[in-house]
C-alpha cells in the first residue's frame, strides 16, 4: 500500500493496530492458561473481552474511512508476542513465570497505548471526531489494563516470584 | 539461559533492554538522516547522546549483578525497528514520512518505558537500591523523549503532513 498522505498513514496504522489486536485475541487465552495467579488469569480474561470490543470499534473506524477492515502484518506485535512466548518457555518456576508473563503483557499494552495515542493525534488533525471518540475508548481500556497489571504485580506477583 | 528466579528474570530483561538500546543506537542516526524537520532531527540526535549514557548505566547495573554486560536478542525491538524502516520506505511524501518516523520512535520509547518500569519494580523487590537509581534515570529520559516527540508532532509535523 502506497502511503502518500496523512490519511493514508492513518489507515496504514489503523491496519497495523487491527492486526495487532487480532494477534492479541489469539495470544491472551494462552497467557491466561499459563498464569498461575488467579488475579492475573482474571485480568487476562477480562482484557480478552475488552479486546473483542476494541476490534469492533476499529472496524467502525475503517467504515468511517470508507475502506474495508483489513489487518496489515505488524512486525512489532509479532516480535513482542514471540518474545513473550520464548520467555515463558524458558522459565521453570511458576511464580517467576507469572512475573515474566505479566511484564510481557505490559509491553503489549504500551505498544498499543503508543499506537492509539498516535492515531488520536492524526484523527484530530484530520478532524475525524467520531473516530477520535472510538479510539479514545480503546486507549482508556489499554491504560486501565496496564494500571491493573501494575497493581497485580505490586500486590503479590513480584513478591511471590522473589520468595 | 535458564530462568529460575526473579534475579534471573531481572538479568534476562536487563540483557533484553541492553540489546534494545544498542539496536536503537544503530537506528537513531538513520532516523535522524531521514527526518526532514529540523526539530525532529535534533530530537533524534539529542536522544542518541542520551542513549549512549543509558547503555553505560545498564553496564553499571550488570556490574551490580556480578554478570558481564551482554545483550540478548530482543524480538520485540527487532520487530518495532523493522516496522519503522518498512514504513519509512513506503512513504513517498517527506512531511508524511516525518509523521510516520516520529510515531515509530514513540513506539520505541513506549517499549522502553514498559521495560524500565518492570525492571524498577523487580529491583525494588530485590532491594537493589543503586540499580533503581540508575534505571529511574533511564526511565525519566525515555519519558522526556516521548513527551518531546509529542510536542514536536503537535507543533508542526502533523499539520505539515496533512497539508
Amino acid at each position: 500500500m502506497a502511503v502518500n498522505s496523512l490519511q493514508d498513514l492513518f489507515v496504514h496504522t489503523l491496519s497495523d493496530i487491527y492486526y495487532a489486536e487480532n494477534q492479541i485475541l489469539k495470544a491472551l487465552p494462552k497467557m491466561a492458561e499459563q498464569a498461575k495467579s488467579e488475579d492475573l488469569r482474571e485480568a487476562f480474561q477480562q482484557h480478552l473481552e475488552e479486546t473483542r470490543g476494541q476490534v469492533q470499534r476499529l472496524e467502525q473506524v475503517f467504515q468511517m474511512c470508507n475502506v474495508p477492515a483489513k489487518g496489515e502484518r505488524c512486525d512489532a506485535i509479532e516480535g513482542i508476542i514471540k518474545e513473550a512466548n520464548g520467555l515463558a518457555a524458558e522459565i521453570t518456576d511458576e511464580e517467576v513465570r507469572d512475573a515474566g508473563i505479566l511484564a510481557a503483557a505490559q509491553a503489549v499494552e504500551h505498544y498499543e497505548i503508543s499506537r492509539y495515542g498516535t492515531l488520536i493525534a492524526w484523527a484530530e488533525q484530520l478532524e475525524m471526531d467520531d473516530a477520535i471518540d472510538l479510539l479514545e475508548q480503546n486507549l482508556e481500556e489499554e491504560k486501565n489494563a496496564d494500571r491493573l497489571l501494575t497493581e497485580i504485580a505490586e500486590g503479590d506477583i513480584n513478591e511471590d516470584a522473589s520468595s
